[in-house]
């Protein structure tokens, strides 16, 4: 182990070295990657020298996500102290399900998922868990709805049509959650959202009555607390009241934007977080830990037991089931994914990752100035988001967003809203400063100076399209 | 980060010199953990010195899951290619839904994939992926097999009393997923086993026809490849007959054992595992990979496009769909599971992958043969197995491994079998030679002579209970 160490730590070292010269890795095309470089697996060994060489070359080609080019996903950086807990977990290599089999990682975990329910202001019968990634810590708020919902379906199955409603602007998990549960992705209405792309409540309302009329029956409203494309928040106090109403379970799926729950600032965009059933959200976005640490609380842990317990003699033996978090989990073995973001926590304190969530924002409201005061650019931008949408000089958003990535200069993203296609650069990085925002900026601006002809071979290729 | 990285540098290099001192980390009771440990987050961060203390701790009282004297889960062991890989993880932090966001690792694990379905003998119809853990595998297996079986469940919801049908020795996952999917819990027949807990297989047949007589519709049959309890095979090539007469999707769920496709010596186990639909192994149980690397291939990868593709334009902006992956995941946003077991087959090669498993079966065959030479054990052990199942001078399981866990001599668990219980010993840490084997049984019957009165108070509550 000494041995795997010091290499680790050579590569590690190097890696950080290069990213420093160079943000952006070189962009090896799909239709090269095997020649260029040594991937194939092999009968026999090979000598820890040649490992070494031909990890390099992975590790170096390999998308840096953690450098001020990088604004193509939700997450992005390296906030130092998670990485040191995550790195941890890979040596200790313990399994979440049992106190036998994690001891103190059980309470490292269960005390993040106690100061959460907290903050949002529940009380000892909430409760949650990690899951590996939104999409699954969506699907287990869906599980619970439609169990909360029926007592039948998880015995004997599903034996009505169920509805679930989200807003257009909502993450795809949502459907493919539906298709998993039994509940079919045709049952998810997609409700229309207002010009800030937040789930129009009154349509909600209308179109969960007309399914009740039509003999349907409604289980489930999922709000977004950070939309994927343009980080829009749906207004939660209203959503709970028709929840109400209609007796329905509400989910947040705060994947992306639940993490303003820590900041005094941004707080105000999930009023109402209280009076939900379900709240999801990934400190690998916007608290910046390595991939993944999704969190999902319920303000009654009956419906985690409900939906997610589970009798194995083989496994629960010792210790009360609190400290046995495998009772309330989707997965069996699973992940330390806690101690990555409890480092974090216990070091910058919650003062500290309320000053990555506002730092995120201050940046956005920097990129946003500069779009809005360059007339070159057009500004598709919602306020309070750390998503920055805008076009350059009339550019098609894909062109610049295909060439930059191709050219090794920028990774960024683009997306739509409604009839408009634009850039969507996410500040989710809370090691930049504003001067990388600027270099950002003065990139893509060189960029497209200086191709001038490639752009226009984009367009050409286009039109023969 | 440099400094990050020479803080967990110190800490890794303390913790295995401790561990080479004390394999069993001391054991604390879950109603002393917060006063022993300081686990309490805050408003305000620490200094990185108290955050070391803090977090040494921590980490020294965490169960070690790599030393000789673990033999409690389906892992253990630190093979140190693989965790050179996973540390690599961490830091590059690719996600791996789009060769954009993680490139070459992307073809990490392709190469993977493509190397088992070769394996296995499938051809390039084939493919798979990587989800967090076997449940969730075995998740898609479910999944797969009802809309191959349904072209309308995914999309206006299930309507049909579904039937799968599994063994009584089978994972819990199987009923878990059955209540996910919207199938139901119940629906799920479990099948008695063979004096060996291998799959009746006229059980199963007879099983089917009378559901299909009664107006059910059986979709999936799951056969285990090294059951938890005893790690038993069941037969495949029979499965698949019956499979086949009846038109239904035949998935393997091999976490545990499903790594005899490596070895020349034991891959017999799973004879017929070509004729299967979809198939599961775990890399981090057998192949000693840190958690989790959990692999599913398919026979045809239509099955996967259509139950986890998605449009998700945001998302899929440049290269072709094959390396995408995202397109054909139960997740969105994903660790990068493949490179460390990419590191480790790399390092040592097929055939160094089979001596891992090989050696797991040998340390297993030198502890059968102690338990059934000295008399003071009941031997309930299947051969070509990694579990060694016994008792010790009549003492009940449960009690001799909570009372080794409590005094932080051993961590070992105990199984049912019908109508007995027994201690369950998994030799799955490759890293342990015959001296280790013999070590624990010394320590177990050391510890039992030097502590009849502890035994006999245990015997005294179980029976005023």
């Amino acid at each position: 182990m000494e041995q795997i160490l010091e290499t680790f730590n050579r590569l590690a070292h190097e890696l950080l070295a290069d990213e420093a010269k160079n943000p952006v890795a070189k962009h090896i095309p799909t239709n090269d990657l095997y020649a260029r470089l040594d991937l194939k697996l092999q009968k026999t060994g090979i000598s820890a020298a040649e490992l070494e060489t031909a990890l390099k070359e992975i590790v170096f080609a390999s998308p840096r996500t953690a450098t001020p080019a990088f604004f193509n996903q939700l997450f992005g950086g390296r906030q130092d102290k998670a990485i040191l807990g995550d790195l941890l977990s890979v040596m200790l290599n313990n399994s979440m399900y049992t106190y036998k089999a994690a001891g103190p990682q059980i309470g490292v975990e269960k005390v993040i998922l106690r100061e959460v329910c907290d903050m949002i202001g529940w009380d000892h019968n909430a409760d949650g868990t990690l899951a590996p990634g939104g999409s699954m810590t969506n699907f287990m708020g869906l599980v619970m709805a439609r169990d909360a919902y029926s007592k039948t379906a998880r015995f004997s199955g599903i034996d009505q049509t169920m509805t679930v409603y989200t807003s257009t602007e909502s993450h795809y998990s949502i459907q493919k959650n539906a298709a998993f549960s039994g509940i079919g992705r045709d049952n998810v209405r997609k409700i229309v959202t207002d010009a800030h792309g937040r789930m129009d409540n009154e349509a909600l309302r209308t179109t969960i009555k007309d399914d009740i009329a039509n003999g349907l029956y409604p289980i489930m409203i999922n709000c977004t607390a950070g939309t994927t494309v343009l980080g829009a928040f749906d207004d939660l106090a209203k959503a709970a009241d028709i929840a109400k109403e209609f007796g329905l379970w509400l989910h947040v799926d705060g994947a992306y934007g639940g993490s303003v729950l820590l900041s005094d600032k941004y707080r105000h965009l999930i009023d109402g977080v209280e009076n939900v059933d379900s709240f999801t959200l990934n400190a690998h976005k916007t608290l910046g830990t390595p991939l993944s640490c999704s969190i999902i609380v319920v303000k009654d842990k009956k419906h985690l037991h409900d939906s997610f317990s589970n009798d194995a003699s083989y496994l629960y033996q010792t210790d009360e089931d609190e400290f046995n978090p495998g009772k309330t989990s989707i997965q069996c073995g699973r992940r330390n994914d806690a101690l990555k973001l409890w480092v974090l926590w216990k070091s910058v304190g919650t003062d500290g990752l309320a000053r990555i969530v506002d730092k995120q924002f201050d940046l956005a409201d920097a990129a946003r100035a500069y779009v809005r005061e360059h007339p070159d650019y057009t500004d598709y931008s919602m306020d309070d988001t750390v998503a920055i949408c805008f076009n350059y000089k009339g550019i098609p958003a894909e062109d610049i967003c295909t060439l930059l990535y191709e050219h090794s200069e920028l990774l960024v993203g683009y997306g739509s809203f409604r009839q408009d296609r634009f850039i969507r650069m996410v500040t989710v990085n809370a090691n930049n400063e504003t001067a990388d925002i600027m270099a950002f900026f003065d990139t893509l601006e060189r960029f497209v100076a200086e191709h001038t002809a490639l752009f226009k071979d984009a367009a050409r290729s286009r039109e023969t399209a």
